[in-house]
């Protein structure tokens, strides 16, 4: 999927583990990811979530598309800092999955918490 | 906020209509914000009404951080699709407002529906 | 629906209107539906715009559950206050359905917003 | 609070384990409880672990109101079910507080996520 993926790549996502269910990503904030206050943007920690998200809703095989996201914004993300993505799956149906996806600080503190639901299409990824 | 803001500017926010609690946006998507799948990462429908959350939530002249924030997405988003964001004030507080913000296509078809909730601080724009 | 929803009766609620993907319903707090700090518990809207979700869910004769919520809690719901839910469908599509749920005071004041995310399954009300 | 909490009584709640920031909480689910379909209302899986947040985010001794909040319902709950809700903090601001509450069944099985966002109040329990 990553190599793709123009939009994870323009974030400079790398991937540092993945298995069924679960990834671990990391990216730097750049200057270009940042709003008006010098803080990064929103939407940047969101979208590092939302890509650890498709790659570990997806690790089953089976296609999987989010419909419902929440994140809740904990502390400031700035300029240089590093950031660590880790999703872990919290419950898998046929249809339904949930998903936690933690953006952390290298230090472990976390700046923000993200809870995304995904529904299981038919259609596999070999297909 | 919008001159300051890079990410907004790399998204290619237009800014179509602002009043205080209000605003309306538009953008369109590139080959860049899109993922493996061929359509628009979820990282940008979410990216875009975020920034209009900013501006709506920031409009009364003190500062607004969004704390909270949940995204349904009802259909996928292509490149060179037109995007629209309509960003509503559904409750003013003194410590706390709700924003809903619609995503749509310009013929008004829904494809993203998001509410945020924002911590209003006591510092001013002006000061 | 209403005729077996034990829980629902025990809220007192009360149907004021049905459409399909529409309805306002009403209900009135009771002293047993506050927490400790006089005012009403956080389940007692929740579970009177859930109501209102389910009903305005169902109401297309395909069996809807309810996958994902959100509430916003705007202000504090007293002993006696009548409250009035009013069920929108924001989305709907073959096997996902997005509804919002305004509680609001008889003046239309807003005390809790609510999203709720249903997914359809294929079995019907009449089979 | 719960000696007060006439709502928290109607759910049959037991308090089997408290400590700040983290509760721990049991109740079995009754007829009254329960919905159209033979399964507990969402509101039920809701209000139980809205109490869990309620007691949780007050441990601190400052008062603390729930704004936003999400559940998850991941399989029906039926009557006669004996559930538990474990709430933990997740994140503690100053103005802000995040906590998870999980829904099991005594053996562990995930029935609901809950993920709540709470503003804390200057004002303390014993003034």
């Amino acid at each position: 999927m990553m190599s793709k993926d123009l939009f994870s790549q323009w974030l400079g996502i790398e991937r540092l583990e993945e298995r069924v269910g679960y990834c671990k990503l990391r990216m730097t904030v750049r200057p270009e990811m940042c709003n008006g206050f010098g803080i990064a943007h929103g939407g940047i920690s969101f979208s590092f979530a939302d890509s650890a998200l498709a790659f570990a809703s997806n690790s089953h095989g089976r296609h999987a598309v989010s419909i419902e996201i929440s994140i809740s914004h904990i502390s400031p993300i700035k300029i240089g800092d590093v950031l660590i993505a880790i999703a872990e799956e919290k419950s898998l149906g046929n249809r339904i999955a949930i998903y936690e996806v933690r953006v952390e600080k290298p230090s472990g503190e976390l700046v923000a918490l993200f809870k995304g639901t995904v529904f299981r299409k038919e259609t596999t990824w070999n297909v």
